[in-house]
């Protein structure tokens, strides 16, 4: 039965000789602290992941980065091959050349094509044919990413900022709770909360998959606590608030959804570290039923108040 | 066992202290009856979620509104700059000349580009192969959500008006009927129906998930009755109707299945509460065999006729 | 275990009181013989559904037919205003006009827009913003379209025409093949076979749930034959062929699988009545070894050879 | 218990009469050694299969040579109606007319439109009418391969070159490592191994599922080394490095895991021959902690020692 526990721990895939000393495996917003390194550009580089995983302000700026540049890069290639392969050019000095020749491109990218300036000849008239087909396949390509970009999952589930642990029944648990902040339903919502510390005398740490009162729910309209009860079996029972401290616990969450609205598969990751944790506190409850249904006031989702400890 | 029971109930995660009253958890077309207070507009605010989410007429006139307010505010640039930078301008008045700028922003935007009217000059032409980009940009982005909507669980299920309580076997049963109305197959049906009423000489709910005669059909071509039968170790056994009533019951359904149209999984979900449950009926026989196949009259789904309960 | 079973028929959701006589609750292509009557056509059409489910021919046949009315209306409505608000017309004829305001107006829903006709004024203007408009929109429809066709589950597993009933280890058993014909891998491919036979001396259908020797592979590239063996616990130990065509069988097939090419989960599903199994019969064996790996061919899947059943 | 094992080879879905031989069932890259003959191309082919599963190389290529031949078809449409039906053509040359019809082909079919050249007549401007849809729908199609291909799974998990024979706990272990070198989350990971191997003075092969020391992991964050422990229950108990490759051993791997970034389940197959493996040598460790989290040195995946085996 020990054994079958000690196989759980690794479940997480952080590797059984993770590192001691003040470490944090999973940072806040659910990434890892991961470097690789030896590794070749090409097969570290996922160019589609970059792009959508980047946030939008850079997404746009690279988006409008590129129109320009490619544009550049056209305008040149028509100033090289002679502006007199271009009707309705007005321009005298290069520099108004090379503009003309910029919007000129920059109407064909876009298939707009006005017809103010329009090629001459076999060669100008290859460069646009193949400019506009380019302009086409960028766009799709932009049309496939953006809706790769806002049909990724969104799961912006809100965690209390600390965790408590709290008076439950006639014992102790520790306790955090999450919020689904969004109008989108999230269903079959499951939660596995794993503690990895340091073991004693060691730089070891050790994983153990935490028992919860409830892993599961079907719906999750507003509020779930999430209660690790800490019986005998659990590995934090007995131990002192300076203990946690001392061997560096980390309470790494991860949560798993079904998203209703983009029909998907969500996950959720954060962590606690032991700092973050308060002692005798209790959460306060956050649920009025009016009228009309209820009311959540998230505002006061990581509001306690002191509570004696078994 | 009853420990365990007590754990499944708390499955809906609508949590233990349900409130009390005449509440109605979910609303008959599967939304939660829930407001969530104090809550940043940013947190709460999912913006494809809402595009997606919001009714055609809405969807499309808010399309319509966008590309009328786009092209006046584009309008009021190309007026800004001064008219005299676009070519082929007819107008005299300052209405008209709006007019034509705006005319003229529509042609850029949509990339339809005649070039009775075109740009002259840098300013000019960079907005205009500005406004060319955005209106790509903002078509990819129609693109997106146009695919997002339609492809989203339609999972139109229809429910029968009223649940009954039925003579079944030698006891008697809780149920309700479905139909699939739509040409889609739906495959891997699964059902759950969870009891909320409200406890004696209290305020509070219990939830009670229910056992049904079968929770799970591999096709679902026409029709299925979903059946919880009332024995012993039912919640419901031997409660009277005006019980029923008085302790405010409600039936919450929650169905998953996959949409082999969309090849995804969909969820719907409703709720029968007390006074919606018809007690000594039972469901009319609505499946005839024809000569090439069976026939469902679905105009019959919540016709019931009386039958004496056991 | 008896009662176990029986529950277990259920699980098709074709309903117990299934008709009897010479009927076939599937098709081979996998669709049933189900019409729902009574319903309205609100509820039961789903435009998308129906644009993603016909034939390509139909499919293409549809937009080339839109794309045709919808030019027609608008150039009726550009004709109604007026050709004087039209620049460029040369047509002096009605029907001249009318062609005319026909092809403006597929220059203009295309966003092409040569320029040579081009709107003068503000109504013309305004129907030519709006034309250009709705034209972008039906476009990104037609991408969603297309896109949602073809990553359609296409799992076209190819069934053997007949199954077989061949000696099997000690005992007989039931046998039909299937074949993944494309290029395309299928994972994870589960099998359920379903066996619907009329009750003696009664119009009542029974739906049995048949144990296979194996239901589930985790690969498929090419051929795999689906064993039901015939032992006691069979509905079908001890039938003849006579018994079996005079209580009208049918088994009912449902395949699932992991679709690599398209990330999805795609279903297959069909049927074997009585007088499409070949009693007495065993499949020829169709995999040959060559130097650079495996032969398969597919040619003989159908292909059976006289076997003297134990 | 040796009759359930029996049934879990098959599993693999190669079939138990699979050939001898030094036979590769599953090449490194994750195809397989199986050819379909007999097979109508109409059967076989699937469109979308082969435009998504081409190399990038190709489907470019493919694009580049769709857009010239459809240009040159309807050049030659345009010349044989007769190039008096086009505005502002110049050349005189039968060579120069057909340039000029390219180009005009070119605007039409992305929708440039400048307009310097434009049809006249019905003929002409109907074909062009045609052109500019088809154009339009071609893109379409573009736009759905497009992002067909890049939301593709991608699971470039990295395998060791060589797996290796290495002395684990008190007995030894076949063992071999992966790395997800991208950036993209994998969760819920999962490994299955299965053993091709053939028997002793047969043809035949037998396929046996290996145990496991872990075969799921919650998150893949970066290394996961996957451990057989060849303890007495194992096939290659007591078997020798040259029985192995006398017994012509195929170690198939097959792992699953949800990919973040794309939501979406991707496989990822591999296999080890028994040349390609190691004995009597061990991985070394390659994961390091620095002071802002773990480093782990990608370049050294394959590199072992020599290590004694038990």
């Amino acid at each position: 039965m020990a054994q079958k526990k000690k196989d759980e721990f690794d479940d997480l895939g952080l590797g059984t000789k993770a590192p001691g000393g003040g470490f944090r495996a999973l940072n806040k917003d659910g990434s890892f602290n991961v470097r690789k390194t030896n590794i070749s550009f090409f097969e570290r580089f996922n160019f589609f992941h970059v792009l959508i995983s980047m946030s939008w302000a850079q997404f746009i700026g690279l988006i409008i980065l590129g129109y320009f540049l490619v544009n550049l890069v056209f305008a040149g290639i028509y100033v090289g091959i002679g502006m007199e392969y271009l009707t309705g050019i007005n321009g005298i000095s290069s520099q108004d050349l090379f503009m003309e020749a910029f919007f000129f491109s920059a109407q064909t990218i876009t298939t707009l094509g006005y017809g103010q300036v329009a090629p001459i000849g076999p060669l100008a008239n290859t460069i646009a044919a193949a400019e506009s087909m380019l302009g086409l396949l960028g766009f799709a390509l932009a049309t496939g990413l953006l809706y790769g970009r806002f049909s990724k999952p969104s799961g912006k589930i809100k965690y209390s900022e600390h965790a408590v642990i709290s008076p439950y029944k006639n014992i102790n648990a520790f306790m955090f709770r999450v919020i689904n902040p969004q109008g989108n339903q999230l269903l079959e919502v499951e939660v596995t909360v794993t503690l990895s510390m340091r073991r004693e005398h060691s730089d070891l740490r050790d994983f153990h998959l935490l028992e919860l009162e409830r892993s599961k729910v079907i719906f999750f309209p507003y509020m779930w606590t999430i209660v690790h009860p800490i019986n005998e079996s659990s590995p934090i029972f007995g131990i002192s608030e300076a203990e946690m401290l001392t061997k560096d616990a980390e309470f790494i969450i991860m949560m798993k959804a079904f998203d209703e609205s983009f029909s998907q598969t969500v996950y959720s990751r954060s962590s606690y570290k032991a700092f973050e944790i308060k002692w005798a506190q209790k959460f306060v409850y956050l649920v009025k039923q009016e009228e009309d249904g209820i009311s959540v006031d998230v505002g006061r989702l990581d509001e306690t108040e002191p509570a004696a400890l078994n």
